[in-house]
């Protein structure tokens, strides 16, 4: 009767989650949400701490299939771009030619299964210039999904301004927020999120 | 300071939570358990439906592996057997024997790796002659963990004749339950896993 809607959240320490006492991070508050709004779905989080879209690009696959068998509603969802634009040894981990080439490649291999994509865009960090690289990879996302038809949420921006992130960011590791943060992107989200569930 | 604490949660679909509106399971609630108790942790879900020890062996090692990166505190809990135990095409999907071989596989291969683990007991559903079989399987896993020094959470038998447990598979899909049932399959773990993450 109902359709079986299994969604992959596939990306790096923001889609995990960490830093949130919860233990939902924002892939779990949009799932919790849908779930409350009397839209059951199957809820898979793969986030891993660290993952580069090079990373990703190694496990996406391999990992989704499983979850994804034929005949459900399959969706994926992803997000990655922060620790792409990290700085270490002396150079950018990943460049950005090869980010937006890793994103595109994602974007096609699924299209191929016929899953539908969601992507997410990379947040800031408490560093201005590792924020600086992050927002330039932001803008080429936003243009490779696009060309693709594939809805892009922009986010970085918004958290940039945004001050209850900003805060939890600083007062925590750096990098990842609390719960309140983990609110606020989850809120910044959710509209392109049940647009994108309901289409 | 504080020790990098990282936990896969590797199983079924009562490891993924399904069911449950909040969208936790019984792995997100003692996540969240160990954070309110000041211990936070990494904890990565990778429970995935249908899926039989046969399935697990697949993916397991695979999976945790970029989870589980060197110089962390790293740790796995499994959870299988049920859909192991299930009877299709005119037989039980997986043969006693060979749950119980891959169960050892699966500790022998953890224990090279120097991850501890710690194995919780396949739980009931809503049909009698299926439980008989998940119950004998139980027996088994519980001797094949102590026999390899691993902690086994008994589960199964308590939550048979656990009511609410029972009143909300009954209510659901006849196999999973909904919140408080997973209330309570987390209050029947909790102990175990507090004593055994602190070891």
């Amino acid at each position: 009767m109902s359709r079986d809607l299994r969604v992959c959240f596939v990306g790096d320490s923001y889609v995990a989650g960490v830093g949130d006492p919860r233990c939902l991070g924002w892939a779990g508050r949009l799932a919790a949400a849908a779930h409350a709004e009397g839209v059951p779905l199957t809820a898979y989080n793969l986030g891993v701490r660290r993952q580069t879209s090079a990373d990703i690009m190694d496990r996406w696959l391999i990992e989704c299939s499983p979850r994804l068998p034929e005949g459900v509603d399959a969706r994926v969802v992803l997000s990655f771009g922060v620790n792409d634009a990290m700085y270490e040894n002396g150079g950018q981990r990943v460049a950005p030619a090869d980010s937006v080439a890793n994103l595109g490649n994602l974007l096609a291999r699924a299209a191929e299964r016929g899953w539908r994509v969601l992507v997410v865009a990379p947040p800031p960090v408490a560093d201005a210039e590792h924020n600086a690289r992050t927002a330039a990879l932001d803008e080429r996302f936003a243009q490779t999904c696009a060309a693709s038809d594939v809805p892009y949420v922009r986010v970085h921006q918004p958290l940039y301004d945004n001050a209850v992130w900003a805060a939890e960011v600083r007062a925590g590791d750096g990098a990842h927020p609390g719960a309140a943060g983990y609110d606020e992107i989850t809120a910044l989200i959710a509209p392109r999120w049940r647009e994108w569930l309901s289409g």
